[in-house]
């Protein structure tokens, strides 16, 4: 990139009437430089199976190129038209036996043949109609592919022969592997294999979720080749990769790997929904922010971000240009709002864009307004910042579905699943300002990072363990929590103690585990003094071979660890047993970024949130945030200019920030 | 009518054995002077395909005609025969793309010709059964009807069609109508119209909705007519109307347009059933019949009531009595109950009626004999009362379902429906004792009403809603509710600033809404001083464009208006931007009672509640209910007769009311 | 039995590697003496259709016979091999018109011939290849059979020609009997039966789940009797009932007629599961037991019961051993656990066995070694303890599953169902110390009994409630709970003043009955002096016809009695006629057992349990239990000698209990 972009997702064909000049200039007025279209309008573009009408597509890049905006076209095909539901129903997902009904976005079979055809004809279309357009800078092939949960006919097929080819054939290993004699899954010939809608057996489930997500990067890898077959080397290729929702982006993404599905485009995009408000923390923008810049090592766009959005999002004043400089404080080139215009009819009537349903500039258009001046302004401070991290996370798709299924009979609790532990370790070390990487074990080089966060990575090869215990042998750290190493790749539980290979390192396993039924942790070591030893939904009973006892249980019990810290090699490991609140989390972050040395030079954290990258002239670049609504202050250990305001700031100096405010201090 | 009708359901066929002498005894001993029959044993009628019997039918029908007992007999059609469902189980609704089982009652195709021919030969048979009895003084069709969310494919292609009728065959105007693009749902071609089952489309999803509604009208027509060849001049036809179900009779009936649906009906039949014990407070009697009566600007039946019914309904001593002099304060001519006798087997087991199983005389029982005996006394006194009020409700089935769809992502919340906001308002009138009419935008002459009450009409025409703006202009008065005037007949966003074509009478409008998150109410002008100004789910953000503010927000969007005031022309608006508590609610109320001069001349309110009609020798009749477990007082402002007691009371006399209690006042 | 046997289940087959030598070191080690073996590993044992293979089982019955360990062999049909599944798809299940998919156990139809055909030929195999073993003592048909909703056409089919049988055809009486004509259900030939999956009849579903039930009595009967062609006299069939579930064993089984279906049986087994650690009472033990028990008047097995299990139940230090002695003091001969080791794979992987994953000693385990030192040191004391109580309690399923269906619309409430009922009446004597049989009204001799329970007897004979009369009469004691007696056999309402023929010796009646909804219980006769009168859900107006009141309501229905107390002949009852807190029962039951005189010696209750019984030496064994984390101590009513320390203790002496002690006194 060589600007930064400020978008919004423009969807002409879903106007009440023509206003296209009135929006190009009141996005202009905003310093707005960059549209997406396309993505989903099919059956606009091609009304009748064969016959196709660009004409919509045409007018639209014809004006956005008059006027100096910038395009981004999205293939179509996450939705599609009621001729192709209408001729070929089975384009439709099978979900757990049941075909999906025509309406929603989301809904086919990414697998199925006749959905191909169609798509690439569509795509291949498209690609000629749009390519040649200078304004064109990229294409977003489909929009957050997920697998759907197909499980047709087909896909069944291809699993039996995935699993032929993953065991050479043996059944015999299979079974072994699985455990399939239990209830009599037994299976004693290929063509036997049933339906895995029913399985009630995690290693198949969670081979089979693998195999769900490989689907996915298989599509993705698809129509990219099929879009790279017209680009010019100036136009780049994303997609637009989306994360747990619960309700906004929460975690980890169980359905898609995005460090594979990534590979063959050129930048990661992501699209980020979070609390606002008096909710509003930064914390979503942070860990989606780390997942897209650690794929590729690169900066990324926000394709999607909310503007109005709901009543419980619409931003307090300053919320919108605070969050603006939160993304390219993370990494990203583009902020994009979804999207320009309320919509007037259907679904997302209420999901609400940057302008009313009245189109009048309104008060967050107006903030935008900001937003797009200062974006101009610094562009060429901002754009391309690079970042380095002391910490990654190491997140693992299969760990998170190895943990979520009936078939566990886990009964971890309600809120102990995968992503709440991710989150809440992640959010301890972004309100103590550290800086983080988040990467899976197919990519991370331990070696680059002087701690890794491994958040209950419960399956995982032997092989991944083991280097990790030869990373801590050579200097390396790691905190782990519960359920780390419990199992192999395949979901089998291991038959050493547990924690498995990695107890050498943390020097320490154990036998038992229980809830914690109103125990709580005592202290051993200070760590936890006067917290709160309030814990729930899991407790390891922890034997220590070594290790320093940081906290043990309370009651019942109390001769057991609960927490503990060790030296193994050059390195040192910290083990976290059971399920504790945010305090103690917090506490023992504190005492891992004492203990490494790892704090930054500003001395502050939530609500104040620093972010620090080096621009393209070697300058340092710091992002200061205040995420309440009370006025803070924070003493420079630097002295640098606040951009915004082209102001010098002497080192030692206390600066003011009013609530929601940002600061961004070029040092020196 | 010419006497107060006292009566039961009555079901002979499922009698353990026959009693029907002891029962008529018991009936006529407790003044009860009608039965409703028939309207549930199609297949004791007919227990093979074409083969009749209707002995037990006219076993019933000689013994209460020798009895002096009137008869409303049921078309028996909404529960149909095994053998029917065996033979054609198409007759069974589809649902949501699935057949319901045979068992339930209402599980008809109200569309299916198979259905109605056997329906309509039922009928026919019935009626030269029964039409030449003396004592059957009406029919009523079917019962409850609603359309059961039929979605069969005669269905759909009946949509289609009318869609088509519609947009006189302009699926280009119907896709940008109803925002088809979005998703690529544009449909362009009529053969490509998907089921509709799937959508997520509002607009689309609200035209089902009315369309379905018109299968009820039409089905209500089709069996009047068929009625209507057999009755005599003396013989009326009804339909047993039933509202929104939220385990009692909550608010408007999302299934059926009542307004449309009693046009071919003689008088309108409605069944009423709400809480009762501490929980009583005549709420749903007052709003029921405000509707009931409405519809025709008639009296009407209570088909349908509450004995003992449930454990939690089970009036405490004297409930029962007040209860049915509730209805006719309303404009009731009939009380009925559901039913005389409670079953002794299957579903309703214990949905008792007036006796209990053992069929003994009760307690309950026991206080009917004293309603009954009133009524007979003050026949001549209650019969035809006319109600007059100052004040109407604007009801909307469009814009109910409208806001209750999953495709809305609308978001007011669980506790700000539709039917929330419509008893919210209309409870707070009726706890201050203001007499209403409910209409919908099709039927109501504003020019009759001192003021308008519109809650949530989300979904109107332009020409309504100018009609409210002129009816203003010219001296009329309305009170507004946040989302009103939002979007077209077709549920399409207006274009225009919100509230759209109202803004001009509210004289405000506003470009975003928020959730209220912790925010509350300011009071700007007196109107809520010292109430607590908590407010939830939904906050518009109104500007003012010369309406006086009665409230303001108090935190982040204090800037803002909440709640107005307006004077337009020669009348005055008032608009509720906001989801406040019931105390707000009353105050604002108040306020515009108080402006309007509207309160009547009893100075009571709730838990007094009084209702006030002229009987047919133009005499003013007051009645007076205490629904509480207290005594309670009021100072009487005129000379009256009391009538239950023939006790006369001076102007100024305190008169007490024990708990529970009623009075009726003949004014002079 | 000769000694007390403790045992585990064990699945040579679920093993990651052969360690079956180290394992039954393990074993024996512990003082395990036998293994439940086979029961769910079909396909292992037939992995093509018509192929055997039996090594696996034939090598772990050699081992174990090697070793001196004994078995039981469990027929391995309630889980089937895929090839069964792909071959007969109609083998799944049919629920509700659903056939389930493959995966789980406990999904095949039990009455499908497929399914039978290939159950017999596998059964018939294995007890060739089993039954000559000297060590296996016996068998296990199926496991934990239920009906598992069938109801595919064949199901329906024999359930019409049931009612066929039962009403001898004649439709009438039975359309009469069951109150068909209610909403036109009315069957008028047998050929219009409608399928009864969605009748909304609680006659007809009641006896649906009836006809269901006895599906399973008739496939337990049809497996033992294949089963018996090949036992050996010194081999006993059994089988593993289980109890309903609330995530524990929580009350009496709605699926499965445990008396009935335990006739061809030799010996009754169960599975016991419930809560653990804090929440353990010891109250599900007590109530199983007392059902295991009764059944045959007999000694019992614990087929299955918790080690480890859930992280909510590892248990406590000192709990485990306490936990097997609960078992053997309420009868159990066997101990058995499941299971040996914790599953690696699969659905089970996290319900924990003695053994974790690792195979390595636990602490769980090395409280099973005291275990089973124990039970080897006193097992000739007490084997065969012999059981005697004067109070029984009276369930029934069919009771059970006529206040459970939506057709009653019974709405007693969500937290008074028949188990809640039963379990609060149950746990008041087991906390008080009151031994008790359970039975239902086919098997119980209510001479033998001082005092009879009667909980919730909805659906009941009008001879067993006349003989119930006669047992009070003759000088019997009943305690009798709201809805007992008030429909007969076929869920049809009795036409008599409630509760119908047991009003005679109730000397009191009711007519109707109300929700509390904020009513209490006023004390009328100094039982309930002090006690907190609330009660919930239910409350009937009883009217005495010569009882004694016990306590009225206490607002608007307190002319009416709650509670009663009547001399009736010779004997005496009382009438429970509301639903009220724990506090209430117990004093009510703390009232009875006094009146009748039937406390024990021991002067304590909860949490000191006592429970006693006469072993074949003729010797009284009396069990004491803490089931509380706190020292408790007993005054000794004997001497006796205590047989887990071999100490004397005099009479009057104090014995101290740790926190989950158990003592076991030898009286004398």
């Amino acid at each position: 990139m060589k600007q930064l972009l400020y978008g919004v997702a423009y969807y002409f064909e879903y106007l009440p009437y023509d206003r296209i000049d009135q929006d190009i200039e009141m996005m202009k007025a905003a310093g707005i430089n960059v549209v997406r279209i396309g993505e989903s309008t099919w059956s606009t573009y091609e009304p009748h199976d064969g016959e196709f009408d660009f004409s919509k597509l045409i007018y639209t890049l014809d004006k956005m190129d008059k006027n100096g905006m910038k395009v981004i076209v999205g293939t179509p095909t996450y939705a599609f038209p009621t001729w192709l539901a209408k001729e070929y129903p089975d384009v439709l997902v099978e979900r757990q036996g049941n075909r999906l009904p025509y309406g929603a976005r989301q809904i086919m079979d990414i697998t199925n043949p006749t959905f191909r055809f169609y798509a690439e004809r569509i795509i291949r279309q498209m690609m000629q109609v749009t390519r040649e357009y200078d304004n064109v800078i990229g294409y977003q092939v489909d929009n957050e592919t997920k697998h759907y949960g197909t499980s047709s006919r087909n896909v069944q097929a291809g699993f039996v022969d995935y699993l032929k080819q993953a065991f050479n054939g043996d059944l015999d290993a299979l079974n072994a592997e699985f455990g399939l004699d239990y209830w009599s899954n037994r299976i004693n010939a290929w063509e036997d294999f049933p339906n895995v809608n029913g399985t009630i057996n995690g290693s198949l489930a969670g081979e089979f979720a693998k195999y769900q997500r490989q689907l996915v990067t298989d599509y993705l890898a698809w129509q990219t080749a099929i879009v790279r077959e017209y680009t010019h080397d100036n136009q780049f290729i994303t997609h637009n990769f989306d994360f747990e929702w619960r309700g906004y982006s929460y975690g980890v993404q169980p359905d898609v790997d995005h460090f594979a599905a990534a590979k063959p485009l050129d930048v990661v995009g992501i699209d980020v929904y979070h609390p606002s408000q008096r909710q509003l923390t930064g914390a979503e923008i942070s860990f989606a922010g780390d997942i897209a810049r650690s794929i590729k090592q690169q900066n990324y766009l926000v394709l999607e971000t909310q503007a109005q959005a709901f009543k419980t999002w619409t931003p307090y004043p300053g919320q919108l240009f605070q969050l603006a400089f939160s993304h390219v404080a993370s990494g990203a080139n583009m902020v994009e709002y979804w999207h320009w215009h309320s919509i007037h009819n259907s679904f997302e009537t209420y999901w609400k864009g940057l302008l009313s349903h009245d189109f009048q500039p309104n008060p967050v258009y107006n903030e935008a307004k900001k937003v797009g001046a200062a974006f101009k302004k610094l562009s060429a401070d901002l754009i391309n910042l690079k970042h380095t991290a002391k910490v990654a996370f190491v997140v693992d798709n299969a760990s998170l579905t190895a943990t979520s299924g009936p078939w566990m009979e886990f009964g971890i609790g309600e809120d102990a699943k995968y992503n709440d532990v991710f989150r809440r370790l992640y959010d301890a070390f972004y309100r103590q300002n550290i800086a983080t990487d988040v990467l899976d074990p197919k990519l991370i080089d331990p070696a680059k990072y002087d701690l890794l966060v491994v958040p209950m990575l419960y399956t995982a090869t032997d092989e991944f363990l083991q280097k990790l215990n030869d990373y801590v042998e050579n200097g390396g750290h790691v905190l782990y929590t519960f359920k780390d190493g419990v199992a192999n790749e395949h979901v089998k539980v291991r038959t050493t103690r547990q924690p498995g290979i990695i107890s050498q390192a943390v020097g320490a396993h154990y036998e038992m585990f229980v809830d914690p039924n109103g125990e709580g942790l005592a202290d051993s070591a200070g760590v936890f003094k006067d917290v709160d030893g309030q814990i729930s939904n899991w407790a390891e009973l922890l034997e220590t071979d070594g290790a320093k006892v940081l906290a043990t249980y309370d009651h019942h019990w109390k001769s057991y660890a609960a927490i503990t810290e060790n030296n193994f090699g050059k390195g040192m490991t910290w083990y976290l047993g059971c399920w504790p609140n945010e305090a103690i989390v917090e506490r023992l972050v504190e005492h891992i970024v004492a203990v490494l040395g790892l704090a930054g030079s500003y001395q502050v954290q939530f609500p104040l949130i620093v972010k620090s990258g080096i621009n393209e002239q070697a300058e340092k670049i710091d992002f200061i945030f205040n995420y309440s609504d009370e006025n803070q202050a924070i003493i420079m250990p630097f002295a640098a200019t606040e951009l915004l305001t082209d102001t010098s700031v002497a080192a030692g100096q206390e600066v003011e920030l009013a609530p929601w405010d940002v600061k961004i201090m070029k040092r020196g």
